[in-house]
């Protein structure tokens, strides 16, 4: 574990910077004493590629790769089309650094806002797998534009790239309490890559025995989990069926503002990347408005994958105390600096 | 209009018989006098198939193709291999008889379950693409059931196949009282498919400008299905994204047990196919516990399709008069006999 970390910050459009802000203040805060904290920005996102055209020059992928993981507000701006910062910034650094672990809890905390009825209990985390599927940037147009274009998108999905994500979240599950782990796929339907996930998933069950394994198509799961959220501890699946189920776990978990990832890379050979998953709002940016908890509960997952529990921890009991007493509009500020004084205390 | 319906009946497997009984039982009482009802039953699904090891031989097919369209209760069993049935007979069915447009209604009826707290105004259609995108079956798998194995799934989307969707809803969008279309796809990160789709719902728009258009990238639409579900009027989705959202939608809007559906083929062409969105339910099969309302109302579309609106709206109302008074549990007959009465009436 090493005692200084070197930490790199990309706050991005929008509200990014606002919410980094605060999750800085708490990641201060919630540090032990011995443990130092540098950090450097980049700046990178809608604005730098209006001004220069870039979106992720090889240099500053190099200097990002000398970190010991990086901090992402959020990137985008409808000025900017579709596409070119979701491929050329925030994919690229997902399969550069071998992001193959997209981590999204989901868990309702008190008096929070859920769109079901009956406030279930949901506390369950999805491993949505992120260097592959229909994600790769595969596929193309001919004829484009004409009456008689054909466009595809080939989904690519590999033996060792399915096994790294399955065998994690299955490590996941284990050391959960009720260590159940579900597939979610379309393998009646996606028969070739579905019979990749489905056979790797019942291979490397047989190692953890202790593990309760269920299978869902992806349609199915949307429908349990409106109705029976509570079903779930873990769930790992495809980087396209883990978007979007990801959303849809957290708006019945307490809403977007509140949902927190990671983009792991297990092994340590790149640093990981962790963000929440809401976007940069441009609609309430520099009004004080945003919730930073999202990036407060990617700070956690932070210091759980660089080796310190307790603090991560106690950013989440922080984040629960506070939610539990909230009540009426805060700024950001005001919810970082409730947040960050007890993490303190 | 033709005088004589010439039906082909696809009982199926598990509840599928039973559903499909009082589908039919609902169709006589609900069909003008001067209109007559001709049935030819086709033994396909699980039972054929471990039977005879077929799943639709091509003599079948050109059978189905003679009627004026088909009932099918639900296909599918344990004890065959995911895909099978699938893709041999339902899928086969969808692509052979250009079945491009999958129509899934969304409606809470009163009375009704849905998981969504405060009971929203749900009423909204999907119209699913049924015949391309990453159902066409295109990809492979190499070095299979090796550490180095790589499997492809390839989503192939035509103009003539988008445009002729987009076009039909349009003119669903354009016939309801709200006007209001909303184009779900994942053009940020699936960009070739995704700007053949949204340049072509774009272009198209210009012909309806009575209809307000939006779009949404799938995994946001999950989230305004549960949190905001009235603000949909007419959605239309490529064959992946509209076989999940439509899932959930029919999970908010009083369960699987309720959802209709059409496979269309709007240029009539070939015979279109309604069945219920449920599958076979083994578990609960033959013992008059399966809820027809889904065939029932599958059973409305397919009047509607054939040019008897009225009769159509006839069964719709009975069904929502039946389910407002519903109370405790009913078989799968006298639920039948309670629509059919209703219709007769
Ligand atoms: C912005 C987009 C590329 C991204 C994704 O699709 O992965 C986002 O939706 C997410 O879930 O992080
Ligand atoms: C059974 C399966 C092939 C089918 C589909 O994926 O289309 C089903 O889920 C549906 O929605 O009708």
């Amino acid at each position: 574990m090493s005692r200084t970390i070197n930490l790199a910050v990309i706050p991005g459009d929008g509200i990014g910077p606002e919410v980094v802000a605060q999750g800085l203040k708490v990641l201060r805060a919630a540090l032990p004493q011995d443990v130092k904290l540098e950090t450097t920005e980049y700046d990178l996102g809608a604005q730098r590629w209006h001004r220069t055209g870039e979106t992720l020059p090889d240099a500053e992928l190099e200097a990002l790769r000398q970190h010991d993981a990086i901090l992402l507000g959020a990137v985008g701006d409808p000025s900017v089309p579709s596409g070119i910062l979701e491929r050329g910034l925030l994919l690229k650094l997902r399969f550069a650094f071998e992001h193959y672990v997209n981590l999204r809890p989901a868990k309702l905390f008190p008096n929070t806002r859920t769109p079901l009825a009956g406030r279930p209990d949901i506390d369950f985390v999805v491993v949505r797998e992120g260097t592959e599927g229909p994600y790769t940037g595969n596929g193309g147009s001919l004829r484009t534009g004409t009456p008689d274009e054909v466009a595809t998108e080939v989904s690519v999905n590999t033996a060792l790239g399915v096994e790294r994500v399955v065998r994690d979240a299955f490590e996941r599950a284990q050391a959960r309490p009720r260590r159940k782990l579900t597939l979610v796929h379309k393998n009646n339907v996606l028969v070739y890559a579905g019979h990749l996930w489905k056979n790797t998933f019942d291979k490397v069950a047989e190692e953890y025995p202790e593990v309760t394994t269920d299978y869902l198509h992806v349609d199915a799961a949307t429908i349990f989990l409106v109705s029976q959220p509570e079903r779930f501890d873990v769930i790992v699946t495809d980087n396209l069926f883990g978007d979007i189920i990801t959303d849809l776990a957290a708006a019945i978990a307490g809403g977007i503002g509140l949902a927190a990832s990671g983009n792991i890379n297990p092994a340590g050979t790149h640093p990981s990347m962790f963000e929440p998953v809401h976007g940069s709002a441009p609609d309430i940016a520099g009004q004080g408005k945003a919730d930073p908890t999202a990036t407060v509960l990617s700070v956690a997952l932070l210091l759980r994958h660089l080796g310190h529990p307790a603090e991560a921890a106690r950013i989440e009991a922080a984040v629960s105390a506070d939610l539990a007493e909230r009540d009426g509009a805060r700024s950001t500020d005001a919810i970082g600096d409730a947040l960050a004084a007890r993490v303190s205390a």
